[in-house]
């Protein structure tokens, strides 16, 4: 690997190694999977400090360019799979083309909802898929395996701050499963159809799967706290209250603790459930992670718990592990078990066998920080390229896999303008139109943005991307904090 | 291993070898995992012919002590896990009782539903979970993986004679997960809940399936040829009719062609839609398998198929796969795949995966020829326990993993009697009453069982629970077949 320094060039040492090597991976010279020098090397070969060379291995990590892999560093695997712009290679597949007008392979697929999966397939994780085919014979109660449903209550229980027993845990095959199974548990009950409660903007797969199931979708505003508590009584009464209390989709931040109170106490008061979608609660930058609504509903311990949490695995593992969990309080517990023994599981044994090895290893915890850093990482690279331009601003990113970008002043036109733009320059982004359940709804607060871009921090292409789309979103040249 | 036989005994040198091996098996001199010296070996050893040696192992691989592994002939590994009556050991969890009155544990579980599992963890199959295991960031698309679905649609070709397009192939999280999807895309589409036909009797597990989503269950007596078409027409339109025409559940018996055309030309005419139950179609003894009722409902060409065909690898592979497939006419798929898109897939990837592997490395045809070749050996063991019994008779089993023992002239609480008196012999079987949707039903021939019990062949304690049965059911002494 030819890398070139030089002194005299005014850009810092750092950048020179990390583009360097960037280079490098694009040109082919490196290939998904190679091996790097270690740092110590490297650094007596380009004639740097070592720290220099840590340095830049940060950064490329933190880009998805290379993963950590049994004691080495590596170029990240998956980029095999990728196409690099700029090297020469076979024509790939092209991804879903977001506009019919676009040319060429995209240069980023900055699209929210693919997380950074470098790193995963470590010795852990082969030791612990290894061990659970060996056990392939085995079926598991509906509810899921006792292995791995104590191994989740722990899990809650050190990320999430949230005490369960093992027996208040149901092993779902991912968030909108666990969604369906709450759902139809309480339409049974209830010998109707739902009326539930989305936050708006919100996450429209789990919308989706609200209307699929013949349930009516009620959107009720978010503010910068998240959902509106009192706007719930302008409201005919919800069966279902669905929320992001941990880091609102798509805006971000946190429900402060009087909201959540407000909001436990009003579905008590109404006889609803909440659900609570904890989809990315420990993936915080700054500070611990809030913990779940659930753990705030729990506290008393005589009153039966109104909130069912529902997690997955897809961000922090990968969106293929198709495992999840519900926490269901004691009330509701029975007939959701009924039910799913009724449906039966549709998780297999083996999955369930594999992350039950997996979280005992201790290895998901060690996953969450590495991906907390590195996504920290990620968003010091949004806020340093998209943070000083004239009509655009990034909304405050303090956690996730994602960021809002603000377009001031713009109209829904606009949006889909600068989208397209976007992908005509080989970014792909969603506009915040996606995200509105009621396009012609009511806006709480002024502040809050009615339309703009969410940009997904996983992909391995990002910092080109975010490069890319700088002078789209009316920004010139290179950022200033670069 | 000290193994002895006396040529004077009056017993075929066949039987003392293989209860010889049994016996150091409940002794614990011989453990799960273990390997067996080869039948040349053994056979100089005992002094007896090689013949006599393979005879031996072949019936002892027929009732599950035994399976081939990398070339060697083992214990079954599984018979670690299990208790084996007759040795001393530590205590074991009971299982769920059948009988409060029952004491001790039981000598062999024989209810239906538990299919033998030895010999599947095998080369080929670690094999595919380690590839699988190193690309788990994958995400499929919610139909299923494409590779998968292409070795899907090739094993049904083969083994079902239905030629499917793999566009046509949903991958599901098994058959009750994939009814539960075609019942909600038919009742998304008709705006109501279902009329759904079940054959009575019929298997539990998917009636529970109808009844859990809130369609209406209406069952409909089956005569010696399955599904009684005629008798469709006093019901009140069926939006769906349910049905296991390959291998009639619980009874056994194939529907003739006749009564396939029949059911196929009254579902045109009636707008209906049929859902088999491909439950174990490649599971037969005599012959080659029936065409699955998909095969013939699209031999047309011209026509929409009505017919939706839905399978797993429960019963070949182990009931914790968690993987099946739907097999969806073309008219129907579009809604099929946007409900499937809506609530997302819940078949992990990596189980796809995995799946595809094995299936494409040819193991999973490999698997269901000597899973035929042992349920056959079991089949033919269950028929010299209890085919010359006063009381009760052995119906016809040409195929599947369960035999059903008709009660000759018991009434219900006979059955419940007999089926509690087994359980104090320590064999657990599962009386009939449980098929029924409708107890006070109809019969409508009278050369149909009403009470009995039904039988699971999957058990390694298979023998042993036979020879306990047989007294209860009125025989005396040992079968004369042996």
């Amino acid at each position: 690997m030819p890398l070139v320094v030089d002194r005299g060039a005014g850009i810092s040492l750092v950048v020179q190694v990390a583009d360097g090597i960037r280079r490098a991976i694009e040109s082919g010279a490196l290939r998904g999977g190679d091996v790097l020098p270690s740092t110590r090397t490297l650094a007596e070969r380009v004639g740097v400090s070592r720290g220099t060379v840590v340095a830049a291995f940060d950064q490329l990590h933190g880009e998805g360019w290379l993963v950590a892999d049994q004691g080495a560093t590596r170029v990240d695997p998956g980029l095999a799979d990728h196409p690099v712009p700029g090297r020469a290679t076979r024509p790939t597949p092209s991804t879903s083309p977001v506009s019919g007008r676009r040319t060429g392979a995209p240069v980023a697929d900055l699209r929210p909802g693919q997380p950074d999966v470098s790193g995963l397939v470590d010795p852990t994780w082969r030791a612990a898929w290894r061990e659970a085919a060996a056990g392939a014979g085995t079926q598991h109660p509906p509810q899921g395996s006792p292995a791995l449903r104590a191994a989740l209550a722990e899990h809650v229980r050190v990320a999430r701050g949230t005490a369960v027993d093992p027996d208040a845990v149901v092993v779902t095959a991912g968030v909108r499963e666990g969604l369906q199974l709450v759902l139809t548990t309480l339409s049974r009950r209830a010998g109707r159809p739902l009326r539930v409660v989305v936050e708006d903007p919100g996450y429209p797969a789990l919308r989706r799967v609200v209307a699929a199931l013949g349930h009516e979708v009620r959107p009720v505003p978010v503010d910068g706290d998240g959902l509106s508590v009192e706007l719930l009584d302008h409201e005919p009464a919800a069966d279902v209250v669905l929320v992001t209390p941990g880091h609102q989709y798509p805006l971000g931040g946190a429900m402060p603790v009087a909201r959540r109170l407000a909001l436990v106490a009003w579905a008590r008061a109404h006889g609803a459930v909440v659900v609570e979608d904890d989809y990315d609660g420990e993936l915080r930058f700054t500070g611990e992670p809030v913990p779940a609504l659930a753990a705030l509903d729990r506290r008393g311990g005589e009153d039966d718990g109104v909130v069912v949490t529902l997690g997955s695995f897809a961000k922090v593992l990968a969106p293929g592990i198709g495992v999840g969990h519900a926490l269901v309080p004691d009330g509701l517990r029975p007939d959701v078990l009924a039910l799913r023994g009724d449906l039966g599981s549709p998780v297999p044994a083996t999955v369930q066998d594999a992350l039950a090895h997996y979280l005992d290893a201790g290895a998901l915890r060690r996953r969450t920080g590495r991906m907390r850093r590195r996504y920290r990482a990620r968003r010091d690279l949004a806020v340093a390229a998209l943070s000083d331009l004239p009509e655009a601003r990034l909304r405050p990113m303090d956690g996730g896999l994602h960021g809002v970008v603000e377009l001031l002043g713009a109209d829904a036109a606009r949006e889909h303008a600068v989208v397209e733009a976007a992908a005509r320059a080989g970014v792909l982004v969603a506009g915040m139109g996606d995200y509105w359940a009621d396009p012609g709804g009511l806006v709480v607060s002024a502040d809050l943005p009615r339309h703009g871009l969410v940009i997904g921090l996983g992909s391995p292409h990002l910092e080109r991307g975010l490069r890319r789309l700088r002078p789209v979103l009316g920004g010139v040249g290179s950022p200033a904090a670069r």
